[in-house]
């Protein structure tokens, strides 16, 4: 099996969840080819960042300078990833594919791209409008609605910065364990914002680490991203 | 903050447990100090090595040469964390333990050991006699009752092999996600085995992996092993 490298710990929520999804899917793989007696799971590293150190070095849109110390933190995590025999790596966040390209200049092994995994699902399910609800920066940025748009895929963000200031609070609530009412909260997010721009059922990719855990039932879902269509 | 390196995968759900507990004491820690904006948590390194490949690679007790690879396999993973810039290690499972002074031979960084671990905090709240349930190497070899001797702690396993199998089916069965009944199972053992040793309410270590799956009720204990008076 190939070894598997994780960035992780931004949150360290996400970092379980991501972890905990490969072996159980490991272990459900080797389970259905009735394989007997302690079942095996791919060998893993994973670079557990400080979420704290790695927020205070978030840079400015536009300004390339300003992410120098961001790109390096998680650059250096994947060359210890790839030091430590991983064949393939993953980064456990949505914020640093914001600076995708720029992170893994040089580094030797693959690593796959959370947007272009979504994307390219969304496609292959047939997902043509969708909403992406997240941090400011993920709401701001182009970069992942381009990815999108790569596959096929019209990806918007809440047109209003009142919805998005209600997205904001509502992952503020999460990341204090505040998980009650969260989910409606989105919900109604959705109906307006989606409801503007596209008919039928609201298509929402939650696109930040701690949005999932407002919705408890989409819990070990196969996707890397939690993606749902919301019963508006 | 010091960097910990985890050793894991062995199996992958104590990983989580440890990871888990080392995220959200951090994030207590930083809690109480009314600390603002996202929480520290320290820099981890994981090494998650192949539960099944770990298992093929265990040796017969009193044949040191038979535990070679299964030395080196848990040896070679300390170095990538130590290489990794990991200040202090642990090793997420109890078996390495049994081999823990060949295992971390030569190996630069501090290891903390599980067995000392939980002995020196059975001493510090007053635990004199102690029951320890585990894996058929856990129950036969002395190694973890001498540890607890040295601390002053008297620690036994089930006497008869009929007791010993018993708790071998209920790790079988756990691991295989069937808790139901398992705890109970667990308790009557307790009751037989330390009843004939002792008197008063049973103490027992459960010292290993799938165990305090059994009892979900004391998940999240800070004691790096679940350690428990059981209701006789």
């Amino acid at each position: 099996m190939k070894k598997i490298g994780i960035v992780g710990g931004t949150a360290w929520l996400s970092t379980v969840d991501y972890y905990t999804a490969i072996c159980r899917m490991s272990e459900q793989f080797h389970a259905a080819q009735n394989r007997k007696g302690p079942l095996p799971t791919p060998e893993m590293s994973i670079e557990s960042l400080d979420l704290k150190k790695a927020v205070s070095y978030i840079g400015t849109q536009g300004d390339e300078g300003s992410w120098r110390l961001f790109d390096a933190y998680h650059r250096d995590a994947l060359r210890r990833l790839e030091a430590n025999g991983v064949d393939v790596a993953i980064m456990a966040s949505n914020t640093p594919h914001h600076r995708f390209e720029a992170i893994t200049r040089g580094i030797g092994i693959p690593v796959i791209s959370i947007f272009e995994a979504v994307a390219k699902e969304c496609a292959r399910i047939g997902i043509e409008r969708l909403l992406i609800v997240g941090t400011a920066l993920t709401m701001d940025a182009r970069t992942m609605c381009e990815v999108f748009a790569t596959y096929g895929v019209d990806a918007f963000t809440p047109r209003t910065d009142e919805e998005k200031a209600s997205v904001i609070a509502v992952i503020a609530d999460v990341q204090c364990g505040m998980l009650h009412g969260a989910a409606e909260r989105i919900n109604n997010i959705a109906k307006t914002s989606f409801g503007r721009e596209s008919q039928g059922r609201p298509v929402v990719c939650l696109a930040c680490t701690e949005l999932p855990c407002a919705f408890p039932a989409m819990k070990g879902s196969l996707s890397l991203q939690f993606l749902g269509g919301i019963e508006a």
